[in-house]
């Protein structure tokens, strides 16, 4: 068995799948019955412990969903937009806006797009007047952290002005959810989706949506898909307690294991500042070794950090990925469109001593790679 | 930690979840960067695998697809029948050929029906003459093992009938595949469906369709679903050998070590071969208890079996269900609409051992009861 941080299962500063706890991958050691007594409740307390997070005891519903998160978020928008009568506006900054737009497109639900740059959050004022120009508009789906970027949309801000003018929102928190607080007695949401394998630390294969009860019981028959439909899927638990359809009993055994480590770090505050100190680390040092990030630090989420690409042609990207994972440390390439860059992630079962050494990592495959300033090109 | 046949972690004679063994849970205790080239190169080796066990090499490629074995069956259906110009004739004989019906009807696509009942297989004389009599209908949708009863379709004499009317054949596999031998070269299909926690024991999380490459390569844009398009899913893996969206890492590893297992107990031969054994200790036991199967031998998949509601008053269901996770074994309950009845299981990381045990626990539970002839209920 390989040990975590080892060229052969290095620990992985990417937007997910993340490094999690042992515990929550022993807790994958049993085979579970989907229909056993025991199994269903395990089940109800992971959705009443997920509700509990946004504060939306009474008036949500959690409904997990197989597959990864996006087919949490393709699942949602299928249930809640209605096949006619509904228009969306979909707030674009980054890879996942896009792909709403394209989920929407390929269901034929009609939408809009407001786009802003990938380091630039939407302006609520310009929502508002966009809000106010097409009443034809029902729905905003908004990406609350763009792990295009690593960018913190502003959420409160968005949700004020959606309700002052009667909208629903649909928040996809993925990369947000359980590290940044929501908090649905704030923010008028109608859902917000995450999944098992982000902040909350659990392993990836299921995502949800804590919908508001209402909004979901007026949408029967909306969904695109058997598989996806959500309306159908929360009438199943409310039946029997049950999944439809096969869970993915190991994922959802190991998700209970790490909602209790998340319970037991002081919840979304205790992993918060985890995170934020994670954040702080890895931005101070990089920077002390001449990288630039993109974000300002008011718009940078604690959860990924885009770096600049060094302009010193020494510095060859393939190549110091390759000098990191051989040191124990996996991170992500970008794929921005702003600017050359790369990043690297902050959040998973790391704290101050892992962030430490992919930083002395980071400083040993630039003495591999003879690059000493890091600073990026200056554009033109 | 528990232990396997124990009442807190009973042995699973169900249709899934299974019992799988100890190696494959322990190949979840690792976390994978879902872009990691090592990761990518598992991915890889599976799909080759796959499509080995139905001797596809060359002419079909497999696609999977996170969630569980439905959404599979629903990606293939969504992916290979066109949005318009197409009919499908969907063979049903118990739950899961309704349920491909259903999804058909949301999704927007013509289908017809021929329904038998759940212990009578489809007529391929009969299919024949629907055909004929219908030119509009260009697919056939059929479930080789329809789980409702545990009975055997014939896969090879409907492929038959199917490719001699120049039709198109979508196989439902899920309850057949690793165990039943389906071979590409024999029958002439489009696609075969089967998840990762049947026959082939591991864990649940993952679909997969095995396709045929012209067909796949003439499905673009078919799709309902960004999630559930197939086409789309085999381009990003011919792209870069990733998921297109976030796989389900352990459930995956879980998986490569099951397939090592499956190899080593002789592929589909082997596993056929045990579970056949599993199948006649369990019949020929609750057989000499005068418990009655629904199903005639010949019918009678080595998947799973329902037997006949005894008549002995004193025989309660749920009673017999607890005493028997009691002692160590979950059964489970049947849901069929011609005959009352219940099911017991045969396949999962089980053999001998744990089928003469789960016989003993059914005299145990009978003498519990105070049943003394299990004998069901005569039909009037």
């Amino acid at each position: 068995m390989s040990k975590p941080g080892s060229p052969s299962e290095p620990f992985l500063l990417t937007p997910g799948p993340l490094t999690t706890a042992r515990a929550t991958k022993e807790a994958m050691l049993r085979d579970w019955g989907s229909r056993d007594p025991d199994f269903i409740k395990l089940n109800a307390q992971i959705r009443e412990r997920l509700v509990a997070i946004v504060g939306g005891q009474g008036t949500y519903v959690c409904v997990p969903v197989q597959g990864s998160g996006t087919f949490a978020v393709e699942a949602t928008l299928g249930t809640l937009l209605p096949r006619a009568g509904a228009k969306a506006l979909v707030l674009i900054n980054g890879a996942y806006g896009t792909r709403m737009a394209k989920m929407l497109s390929i269901m034929g639900r009609p939408y809009a797009i407001y786009e802003t740059a990938e380091d630039a959050p939407p302006d609520p004022a310009e929502l508002d007047r966009r809000l106010a120009a097409d009443p034809s508009l029902t729905h905003v789906l908004f990406v609350h952290c763009e792990t295009t970027a690593g960018i913190l949309n502003p959420l409160e801000k968005v949700a004020d002005v959606v309700a002052k003018r009667g909208r629903r929102l649909i928040v996809d928190a993925m990369s947000a959810f359980g590290a940044i607080p929501i908090d649905s007695r704030k923010s008028a949401f109608d859902a917000v989706i995450a999944s098992s394998n982000k902040n909350l630390e659990g392993v990836p294969g299921m995502g949800y949506a804590i919908i508001k009860k209402n909004a979901l019981a007026a949408a029967k028959g909306n969904a695109h898909s058997l598989s996806l439909d959500l309306h159908d899927q929360w009438q199943g638990f409310e039946k029997n307690a049950q999944w439809r359809f096969t869970p993915p009993t190991h994922v959802i055994a190991a998700f209970a294991k790490a909602l209790d480590l998340f319970d037991a770090e002081g919840g979304v505050a205790g992993r918060n500042a985890r995170y934020a100190a994670n954040c702080r680390i890895l931005v101070d040092g990089m920077r002390a070794l001449g990288f630039e990030t993109l974000l300002p630090d008011h718009l940078q989420a604690p959860i990924i950090v885009t770096f600049r690409m060094p302009a010193d042609p020494k510095f060859k990207f393939e190549t110091f990925y390759e000098s990191l994972k051989a040191q124990g440390y996996v991170i992500y390439p970008g794929k921005l469109t702003v600017a050359d860059s790369f990043r690297m992630g902050c959040i998973g079962q790391l704290g101050a001593t892992e962030m430490k050494g992919a930083l002395d990592a980071v400083k040993t495959a630039l003495k591999q790679l003879g690059v000493s300033a890091c600073a990026p090109a200056r554009a033109a």
